[in-house]
């Protein structure tokens, strides 16, 4: 029996992505091999990450000029690997600070060069994102760095920022390919492939082929992106099964329509989740509404005595990793475009007899 | 119907654990739950990875002294982070030149310290390992690093150097787990895992503890040694599913007898492999006898102009990935741990059987 998996990463694969996976473990396509087995300079190797890239290329309309990565480390690796590449003869990075994420990505640039704060949504306890007007940008900054979905806390960004000449950067990790994005507007995009892509130990690196002529000497091989965009993400040995299962996703995501479409059905499962909580004093969501994730949606109980009956009520029928994040307490629904209305329904569905039970 | 695979890396996998993983995909022991949709933090795969190491050090029978760290980045990527994370007080570090391996972690380390060849076998086209009394050590270095066996080159340490209070530190990433190694005379060991330890993205790394403190700043969270022994190599999402998979081989390895055993069936396969190629005058091996590779042996065919006819008699065969290195040519067979003595017969049969037919 399958889980209603509401985990917020790793996360929910479509069942047809592992019944796939499943079926060509030990032959790939009449290979006689496992996709793990394979040399990652091989044909049969080369097809599959073609794919994937060309895939994901039209899912997100990437322009000709940006340049499409392959990478390890994750989200908190590239934090570290973002000013590396981007601070040759710049000292000056801005950050906007709208949670966890954005934290932490601060935390590492400034190893690196001097971050200013351009703006922050901790007086609020990052419940919102702050507009554009409030930014205070830096002159001669070498980018301005966004973390446009925050997972933890709920909040994201329904507006593309201008940064003019500056690039934009942005870690998308837990809401890429789960709605449309404009790539042009941004100098860089990255995120971790465990939430919309697959599994862990792939990290997605979207990059302005004009922006890979600025790494820092000490920058790693193996996280140069201009090294890794000419070696074709190979300048070390890919994460080969990661890019194969990412790739099947893609296809999966193809055959629901697109971004475009599965856009769609995220904004319905997530107004299935927000009008309840909206409609009743049991509980309630602390985040801005326009500034409401569509991706993770916390929410608490206001009596936070009844949480862990909830959790267990939950988990009897199926319904897995809902606890909130430690630094926040509470309960996070993780949605992701695996996740099918159904799930976020029955999810609905047990908070309203929950509260029926003990309201 | 599966091939014989002599891929140098990501290579052939124990049939049985690609059985398992595919039974596995979709519900992972009644959890209702993919390997691939769990939360690194959930109970679940918390046993997974705490299983993994349990099994990892008792196959390596690491001191408790060492900190074993499931990494990403592969060994390139730890190329540059062995300096990073060893650097602090200290301006140079040893290294030994035994071929394209060694010459990488150099090129690496020149990016964050004096690098001081302690010995190369440059001499003669990379085909040996220099003896210790050939070494030139720099005193005050930071570290000694070698690369113990060359994949590309097929050369192997049979012994184990010695470095007094220096820290040794060996790439071992297309021999660990092939033959028994003490741990104790090692600083640090890595390696990526996709020649005996499963699929790309993981990297292994096995730390004395006394050497956590070490770090320039300029280190990323994600690489830094400290960080990730005391978040149990959590500070970014681990790869998870990698982790999975080397988990499954190290069961399959404890079930065939452990390193020990393995490493007599491994001794055999080489023997049956270089006896061969030393008593025909029609391929020949270029590295000195004691020096030999038991994983990849490189080999050449007198008549070089019979390679393409060799590749193609072998592939139709069934018999895979047995073209050398395009850096020095001829041919390789790579015959790490989950290649059958089986496989290494049929290639020998069939070596034979060309001779006969061409010789």
């Amino acid at each position: 029996m399958r889980v209603v998996n509401f985990s917020a990463g790793p996360a929910v694969i479509p069942e047809v992505v592992l019944q796939q996976a499943a079926a060509e473990m030990l032959d790939w396509h009449g290979s006689g091999m496992s996709v793990m087995e394979m040399s990652h300079r091989g044909k049969e190797f080369i097809s599959i990450a073609a794919k994937a890239e060309a895939d994901l290329r039209a899912l997100l309309a990437i322009p000709a000029n940006y340049k499409l990565l392959f990478l390890q480390g994750g989200a908190i690796g590239e934090n570290a690997i973002v000013p590396m590449n981007l601070l040759a003869g710049r000292t000056v990075a801005d950050y906007v600070n709208t949670g966890e994420w954005s934290k932490k990505s601060i935390k590492e640039a400034k190893k690196y060069c001097t971050v200013s704060i351009a703006a922050s949504a901790e007086d609020k306890g990052f419940t919102y994102v702050p507009t554009q007007e409030r930014w205070k940008l830096t002159p001669g900054a070498a980018y301005v760095h966004v973390c446009t979905n925050e997972t933890i806390g709920g909040v994201e960004y329904q507006w593309t920022p201008d940064t003019g000449d500056v690039p934009l950067v942005a870690d998308m990790s837990s809401h890429l390919l789960s709605r449309a994005v404009d790539v042009s507007k941004f100098g860089i995009i990255y995120g971790g492939a465990q939430k919309n892509a697959g599994s862990a130990g792939l990290t997605l690196v979207i990059v302005r082929d004009d922006l890979l002529d600025r790494a820092l000497p000490i920058t790693p091989s193996a996280f140069h992106w201009k090294a890794q965009a000419e070696a074709e993400s190979m300048v070390n040995t890919p994460a080969t099964y990661a890019i194969y299962i990412a790739g099947l996703v893609f296809q999966w995501l193809l055959a629901q329509g697109g971004v475009a479409a599965i856009e769609r059905v995220n904004i319905a499962k997530a107004a299935l989740l927000y009008d309840y909580l909206d409609q009743t004093p049991f509980y309630r969501s602390v985040v801005r509404k326009e500034d409401r994730s569509r991706m993770n949606v916390p929410f608490k109980l206001r009596d936070e005595s009844l949480d862990e009956a909830f959790l267990k009520g939950a988990n009897e029928q199926g319904m897995v990793q809902l606890k909130g994040h430690r630094s926040v307490g509470g309960m996070r629904a993780s949605i992701y475009n695996a996740m099918p209305i159904e799930g976020v329904r029955r999810l609905v569905d047990y908070m309203k007899d929950f509260e029926r039970r003990h309201g």
